[in-house]
C-alpha cells in the first residue's frame, strides 16, 4: 500500500515518513495468528543534530526569565474540567487532569496538535495518515531499515481490547558513536486506563531472546519520558543486528489486560 | 561469611575484590525455591581508565612488527592434541581444540592462569576462593553497590546439571558518561556442551521486567567476546536503578537444558 497523496504535507514537515506496506507473517516467526507489518519510518528534522547533554537547559538559561505568580481558577475549564483549585493545588491537578489538552503523540515533536482525549485518534487518522493501524493482541512490529543514519522513529498503532496502542521505536544517538534504540507502547487513553494493561516487546533470534514487559504509557504522559528514563526495551546497534534481517527488525508485541 | 585471610593475595592482585554474605531470599523475589547471595565485587584496577574506541588498535600500529611464518605441527601436542595439521588448517583448529589451554575466566584479564579444561575449576576454588557457588538450576544473582564508579565486575558460581556455570555481570563505561552493565554465562565446558544449554536472566521491578535468554558462553571463549558484541543482557544504569533496591540488583538466573 502505498502512502496516500493526502499525507504529503505531513511527509513534508517530517521529511521522511516512509510509506507501508502489508506483508502477511513469514512462517517461524511467532504463533500463526500474529500479523507482521512494516512499519512508517518518521526520520526526524533534527536527524543531523547530534543531540547533546544538557542543550535542552543551557538553552532555557540563554531566554529571558519571566517572573510570574500562579493563578487561581479552572485552568482546563474550557475543556470542561469544573474544579476550582487553590493555585497550591493546582500543578498536581494539572498533571492528572482528564480535560488536560492532549498533545499528539507522534515521536519527534514536529506536530504541534493538541486537543481532546477524545480527538486524538481522529487526528492521527486524519492528519498521520502513513500511520497504519493493526487489529489483535498480538502483533509484529516490523521496523525496516533500521541502519537509517541520524535519529529515526518507527510508528504503527495496535487496536485490540476496544483500546487503541501508539507502538513507537526511536533511534536515537544520546551519546556520540553510540546509537540506541527505544521501544515501547502508549495507550490513547488515561493513566489510569494505562495502568489496566500490559505489555511485551520481544526480540527473536537465532537462540536468542530479550524481552520487555511493562504497563503501557498514556498518551497522557508520551513517549519521550520513558524514552529519557529509559524505562522502556532500550538496545543498541549491536544488538539490534544480532536480531536484525537483512536491515529489518521485526518486534514482537501483545498486548494483556491485568 | 566473611572474606578469608588466604584470598588476600587475590584481594591485592584484583585491588578491590569485595566480600561475600550469604543471605536467604526474601518473601515475594520468584519462587520460594530461588536461593540468593550477594555476588563479589571486583572493581578492576584500570577502573580510572576510561576505554577509548580504537585506542588497541592505535597501541598495536605503534609497536615494532616482527614478521613471522607460520609453523605446521601440533601447537597444543604438549597438552594431548594428537592432530598434525598443515598451517593454513591450524587457526581453526586451534580455535576449536578442546587441548588448547583455557584461560582463568574471571574477568578483568588480572589473572594470568591457564591450564586444561579439568584444571579451571580446581584453580578457581583455589585462588579465587571469594567466588561462591550456588547449587540449583534457578538462583538469584544479587550485585551489591551497582553505584560503585568505575568499571567493577560482579561474579559467582552456579552449580546444575553436573555442571559449573559462572555468572558474570560487568560495569563499564564504553562511551563517556554512559554506564552500561553486560551480564552473562559462561559453561566452565566445551562449546559443544555450552550448546546443550540455555540459560535466562531475569530483572523484576514495579511492574517491569527485562530478560534475556541466550545459549551460555564457552569458558574456552570467554566473556570479553560476549560484552564487546553485545552478546549478552545489556542496559545501561538508568534501567539497573528502575530494578535496583538500595543499591544492590538482584538477577534472577535459571539454567535450562536443551
Amino acid at each position: 500500500m502505498l502512502c496516500p497523496a493526502s499525507c504529503l504535507p505531513l511527509l513534508r514537515e517530517l521529511a521522511q515518513w516512509r510509506c507501508l506496506l502489508g506483508w502477511h507473517r513469514h512462517n517461524g516467526v511467532g504463533s500463526a495468528s500474529t500479523t507482521v507489518l512494516k512499519a512508517n519510518t518518521g526520520r526526524r528534522q533534527q536527524q543531523h543534530q547530534k543531540p547533546k547533554r544538557g542543550s535542552e537547559v543551557k538553552d532555557r538559561t540563554s531566554r529571558p526569565v519571566g517572573c510570574t505568580k500562579p493563578l487561581s481558577g479552572r485552568q482546563f475549564s474550557s475543556s470542561g474540567c469544573l474544579l476550582s483549585l487553590h493555585h497550591s493545588e493546582k500543578p498536581d491537578h494539572e498533571d492528572a487532569c482528564v480535560f488536560r489538552p492532549y498533545s499528539c503523540p507522534c515521536p519527534g515533536a514536529t506536530c504541534k496538535w493538541h486537543g481532546s482525549l477524545e480527538a486524538v485518534m481522529p487526528h492521527l487518522t486524519h492528519a498521520h495518515k502513513s500511520i497504519t493501524t493493526l487489529q489483535g493482541e498480538d502483533i509484529v512490529f516490523l521496523a525496516t531499515d533500521i541502519d537509517l543514519p541520524g535519529a529515526v522513529d518507527w510508528v504503527m498503532m495496535q487496536s485490540c481490547f476496544s483500546h487503541h496502542f501508539m507502538l513507537v521505536l526511536e533511534k536515537q544517538e544520546k551519546y556520540e558513536g553510540h546509537q540506541q534504540f527505544f521501544a515501547a507502547v502508549l495507550l490513547i487513553g488515561t493513566r489510569k486506563q494505562a495502568d489496566s494493561f500490559a505489555y511485551r516487546l520481544e526480540l527473536n533470534g537465532n537462540r536468542r531472546r530479550l524481552t520487555w514487559e511493562a504497563t503501557p504509557r498514556s498518551v497522557h504522559d508520551g513517549v519521550a519520558a520513558a524514552i529519557v528514563n529509559s524505562d522502556c526495551l532500550v538496545f543498541d546497534a549491536a544488538v539490534a543486528h544480532l536480531f536484525a534481517d537483512n536491515g529489518n527488525l521485526g518486534i514482537n508485541v501483545t498486548i494483556s489486560a491485568c
